[in-house]
């Protein structure tokens, strides 16, 4: 008892994982080595830009897929959005651990990053949010759906998770690899999962496209909620149209605005 | 089959139009001249004024007629509108050919001022854009309606173009003379046309009237969705008063707020 | 009528009062002096913190009654509010006669302010906005009321001027002393009057009090259409309390937050 | 009769409180001495902070206790939020005496602070605003509940004030130690409460706590409101999950955000 207490304890003070790793004898995992400087100054952009843009405030994150090992992700160390900095950058395994936390406190809900990057090669960066246009599609029975064509990757609609159905009463996060598993269920093949009474987790092939589909989705609650507002029959999307134009390039890769979202933050 | 898919790969490298031009022998459209210095700087203006006011994000464009010619017009290459400098402008042709595009890449929406021009030659300056308060009233059975003076200019109704009546199942792009011309058929005499899924044209006899339209159009599409969500009866403009305030010269052309939203960008 | 032709395009060209003074032979009204300076800084502070604080946008005007006269006021040329400074303004008399136009354009609206100057020897200061969130007030079936100890100053309700009562189809503008007159009878012996399709009217003992009122008649709009949103029951203030409120002072005069807007704009 | 109008003029200029302490031949209270420099440096940063995040505008207070005396707290003088420095601070008794004016006016409602403070020896630092999302609760049918885990502090509810209840017709303002104890009352040993008409007061163990609060009771009201606006079921935080995320450290106190926020106002 005495040593489970003392572990809690030193856990607080000195971040879960690196401690936990040292008290029990394992060996922090392999780095793949560095990661692409072009890929790193990518995610630190994507970090201000998701903040600027108003997708995350004090809290939420961003990762990217090691381009050295498909076991490998980087993101930052505990810190808001906004204040990320390259040197602030630690890179982890799947199962969450930290190569090289040198004490540095980490996001308990790395664990959404490493459990999506096991289950789908197809993916490269992944942003976690709790975007207030998007908080009442989780938590409503009215379901988000595509209004227009910016946000065609939700043609085929968005999953809602809800962590009761599987762990009960719980603080919400997910904050071990079960709870990150159970989401990565939940989200399958789609770009994006609602967290009931949480936020939202978007995923893509590239950094600029997790960027801009978290824009965008944003912007698609906002004005289906003002749609809905008007008390009208509402069109959405057809399923049909928006698999037309993720086929015809996906807003062409959201290129042509991340060029613009980059110029509003600093360090670019 | 080798050809073609040699075509095609040329064409996503340097630009559509101006390849295949060349690659079929055809000659780019020859260009009207240099146009008015004046045009130039407003048509520049009007890109970062769009972006400022929240009328355009990293997508959409604007467009003058050219001066010297009927049917050439002058709009950005594909730039995100609050990036937009002299440097990056392109005369075109009513075919949305581009007399000069130097491997740019271009606008795939060009059609939508090319077919309009050609349609109206009352019209000087064309604004697309996917503004979030206007895409409710393009896909509600609500219509959009001048809930004051200031939208006067919409006094007899917006039409909506819905894409999915003429060409079925599309990317909802506007990306062919065809598509262009279907819709300068809806908007027909007026002063703008709202898309379905996916934003809204906006023209006029001047840069500043279309820029003046789009701001105000979105502030009013921005009131009546709260007029409308108290509930209550409204009363909109009455189409005799919306008439005699065009007559009275429509907010006076908008050149005290023109002047104004000017010095809020940057290179006035 | 072709001397009368002459006249309308003349004044269309130069300003109406002075040039209609002038070919009628008339003289401009005789100035009560100079304005004091602590008045006509405020007056230009007042124009930019409005613009600021979002009550105007590039039209719309403030006025102040002029401190030598009560039959003489004070406001800009027509200009966008944020651009005013002391050189754009003009001392006008209550019939809205400018003193020395010379040339510039006057707000067409400026009849406004001579007719509630007139009605209203208690007023010193007066708005005359375009507020977005005011606007649904004008033209519902649904009353603007005060929801919280801010808005006391609408604690007996507010009045809705409608133009067409009177003048029938109209450009909606109070462009003659008629209209002024009518607007100034509706106001009755209120702090503030919408104008259904319009905008509205905020008057006050002082320009710290006309823009404060203006400023929360704005912020008690957006949080009335955010309660009501909500569909359960409202309680609003009590026409009692709202007297209490101002027996009190009307929060202190505003002063505290006049201090602060102040420092927002240039120039102060 | 002449004395107290005398009374009452001097009150006016000087102060209410330091000069009916002189007047009456009372002793203003003794001074704990000086306050620790890091909670004076937090207590001016939370002020703008609230002021930026739009908690707050030019009315509104935040106030410390004192860390070396129970029945002392710390806050502004009367002044906007936004231009509050560490010069305008001033100690305060429990029964809301200055204990050195030098004729500065005080707010009016420091009586919130000064009896919470003795109902809650667990409060170190406390909130007042009038932020726009929250007015509707405090007058509405319908109550604000925590629709996402960031507002876990509210898990068990929001008591509501209605001053009438207790002091009839008023001018809503917690102008004595009456008021605010029976404010103190409705609060009880929860973390804020509404005030009808009027605003809210936010309580908390700590400076960032009660600033993080206070931003994250805004955000949750404005997402409770969208989420009702689409008309379907919603779905609020279990208070079983609320009290778990409570005891996870409620938002890690705070404190990524909090570090944020001090980068964005200025002095830090």
């Amino acid at each position: 008892m005495t040593t489970r207490r003392t572990f809690l304890t030193a856990t607080l003070l000195l971040g879960a994982t690196a401690v936990s790793a040292r008290l029990f004898g394992q060996q922090p995992p392999d780095s793949a080595g560095a990661a692409d400087s072009r890929l790193i100054e990518d995610l630190v952009a994507a970090y201000r830009v998701l903040a600027h843009q108003g997708v995350l405030d004090g809290f939420g994150h961003v990762s990217v897929r090691h381009n050295r090992s498909e076991t490998r992700f980087v993101m930052s160390r505990s810190l808001a959005p906004e204040l990320v900095t390259a040197a602030d950058l630690i890179e982890f395994d799947l199962y969450g651990n930290a190569v090289d936390a040198r004490g540095r406190a980490l996001y308990s809900e790395r664990f959404i990053h490493a459990e999506i990057y096991r289950a789908r090669s197809d993916i490269q960066a992944i942003v976690h949010a709790h975007t207030p246009s998007l908080i009442p599609y989780g938590v409503s029975s009215v379901p988000l759906r595509p209004i227009y064509h910016m946000a065609s990757f939700i043609g085929d609609g968005v999953p809602v998770f809800d962590i009761r159905k599987t762990f009960g009463m719980t603080d919400m996060l997910i904050s071990d690899s079960a709870k990150g598993r159970a989401l990565a269920q939940v989200l399958g093949a789609k770009t994006c999962v609602l967290m009931r009474g949480h936020g939202v987790v978007v995923v893509g092939p590239s950094i600029p496209i997790a960027v801009g589909r978290s824009i965008y989705l944003d912007t698609n609650a906002q004005i289906q909620t003002q749609a809905m507002a008007l008390g009208g029959k509402v069109i959405y999307l057809d399923p049909q149209e928006a698999r037309k134009i993720m086929d015809a390039g996906e807003n062409r890769g959201y290129e042509r605005a991340w060029e613009l979202w980059k110029t509003k933050v600093p360090g670019q």
